[in-house]
């Protein structure tokens, strides 16, 4: 999880605000509403979900690369798993 | 929503399984779960978003544009619609 | 192609620009320009390339499904292939 | 552009190979070919980007994060400027 506690609560707040729109989502489609409604509601819940992974990666790259005296062959092998991360997001 | 009852079902299966994910991802952020962790299971969020996008509008033009005896006239009156989601959902 | 003259001419505006952004990004790249800057252009490219399946995907539709004298069988046929491309857009 | 040799040869690689499928999009459309052809070549054209993206943020990030004996504050300056690379790449 990000190291900083203001970090962690921001990624929670995200969250939890996609949590809400996907719950709205759920009662949109039970209550009947218009297709063309939900469809921008999902777009909303791509977008934020695409927000929270820029944050997400911020963090990390800010906690796992940057902070700290580390050593490039520490930072090296970070980068490894984080080389795969974009390449899983920008796809 | 949509106007088949297992088109319907279908949505409300995806929409259910993105909640899962999101209240997991919670639960990853409230137990102290890694970062690279986390990222991933964002990853898997945006992809079911994004395949719920497309299952949802796949629906919304079958039931709209080919379904049923419309004429031209009608069917142009939906598709100004759907130009507008389309372009948000592609940037 | 787009059935309408103007719509193929629109399509290509679309791709020449992209092909003139492609360009430049080859120069910058040969002329040593800095990564940051390079990004930048890549991203705008991605851009680009969004904002043309969008407008062709909108031409598409209206070709297929929305003009003409069609009955739901033949809108049906076309809809198959359509779905096909949303979901390989969508990803 | 990218410090090593080798890395500024795979990235001008990708980015000809993309400016091949922009001209054969190109020809395409002024050859008349059928939309729905054109259509999985605008995707390949976005899906050559988002890995042409990710490729060059990947080693901006090994170039400027990871190599050479750098301080948490040389590497923090360089990280503001990623930043809003990042949220420019995922929106």
């Amino acid at each position: 999880m990000p190291h900083l506690p203001e970090d962690k609560k921001r990624i929670l707040t995200r969250v939890r605000r996609i949590r809400g729109q996907v719950e709205a989502l759920e009662r949109a489609l039970e209550g009947g509403e218009p297709c063309s409604a939900m469809l921008q509601q999902i777009a909303a819940v791509r977008g934020a979900a695409n927000g929270l992974m820029g944050e997400m990666l911020e963090i990390h790259l800010k906690d796992e690369l940057v902070s700290g005296d580390t050593t490039p062959e520490q930072r090296g092998a970070q980068m490894a798993e984080i080389g795969h991360l974009i390449r899983a997001y920008l796809k």
